[in-house]
């Protein structure tokens, strides 16, 4: 029987610029194991990796020039809001820039390439914990026409993105036309659930994954559609 | 410790009209417990309420005019493909209609109510099975900007479709701008791992979610954005 366990990784406490963060997922219990995913939130991973610019704390409008210098492309505006493209290829509210659960006077950015991110964490558990598990970074992104934000990968790695879930024919050997499942998405998604930003879970881990998902992969090359492919951009 | 487990419902065979899909599902092994989600494909819920249309079947555009039907507003077009708005307010392909792991000559239509349809099975299980869980509806959907299709819910009963997963501070004191999760897409984006439509599990089951969120809830009214509120409409 297909069976997922997914749980958050409690105790990994306050992220700072420069911190080991493989190294303390590697010290969280339970231990990892082969095969396993880790989800880590985008806030930790640029935390750690010092992705933080300084905003005057006084000024409520200081993070806007940060969220545009991140945005290569405004694709809607609506009040203080910007939907926009990133130059990852991403489309999410306000350049993803964060400044909630950062502290008071400084903004968080997208990492610069979230799949490398993704990578150097799997490398890392790999050589401290001797585990080879796959590797997602999460945000947090609305969508048009669907209420509510839902947790989407930013990054992976030890994973492919997308999966064919469904073979070439379905059960009645009809063809069929649509197949690619984004699985790093749904799984990304699925760690939320037991994250709960405000109680400070920032890593989840999904056991017991189909085994053939997990080989390279990439959300840039895998998710992020071409903008001259999309219909409504 | 937060803590999910998901499991695909195996044995679940053929769905014909009018069967009692409740009753298939409490007939399942493991025994579904208080509090379990039990997400079921849109296709097999379709199928059991009689959702489907006969095409010819020596036609190969003989589902268009059933797919103008159910699109009350085409948001684009490409070759065969339409963005279609349904009446639900759903913006998906083909206005839902599927050909897939349907018999040669007809067509599956969305169900007519899908919150509807989830309180009709969770009220079934109630009865049938004495327990009290809540069910999502779940179909497969593309995303603008994004590869990859995922699950999401399109109807749901017995727990809230978006919830409040930050409360209204992070833990620096700030105020957070955005807190309401789609918890019940993420719920159904998880089932869809343990599925695989191929294989023939339409029903999974999530064990361990958070207890407040099983409340009276329902995807029309909570995830299902006003087109006038909608940025990309």
């Amino acid at each position: 029987m297909s069976r997922l366990e997914i749980w958050g990784v409690e105790g990994i406490g306050e992220v700072r610029p420069g911190d080991d963060l493989a190294g303390i997922i590697a010290a969280a219990e339970p231990a990892l194991h082969d095969g396993d995913v880790v989800v880590v939130t985008q806030k930790v991973v640029s935390k750690a990796e010092g992705r933080l610019v300084p905003i005057d704390p006084d000024d409520p409008q200081a993070h806007r020039p940060v969220i545009e210098a991140e945005t290569v492309r405004a694709l809607r505006r609506r009040g203080d809001l910007v939907i926009s493209e990133t130059r990852h290829g991403f489309v999410c509210a306000n350049g993803g820039v964060d400044l909630s659960n950062v502290d008071r006077g400084w903004a968080a950015l997208l990492p610069i390439d979230p799949d490398r991110s993704a990578r150097r964490i799997r490398d890392a558990l790999a050589a401290r914990a001797g585990v080879r598990v796959a590797v997602i970074v999460s945000d947090t992104f609305g969508r048009p026409w669907r209420q509510g934000l839902t947790d989407v990968a930013i990054g992976c790695a030890g994973i492919a993105a997308v999966v064919n879930l469904r073979g070439t024919r379905d059960d009645r050997g009809r063809e069929l036309a649509v197949t690619e499942v984004a699985v790093v998405d749904e799984l990304a998604g699925a760690a939320e659930l037991v994250m709960g930003k405000a109680a400070g879970i920032p890593v989840a881990v999904v056991r017991g994954v189909d085994g053939s998902w997990l080989r390279p992969g990439e959300v840039r090359g895998e998710i992020v559609r071409p903008a001259h492919e999309d219909l409504f951009r």
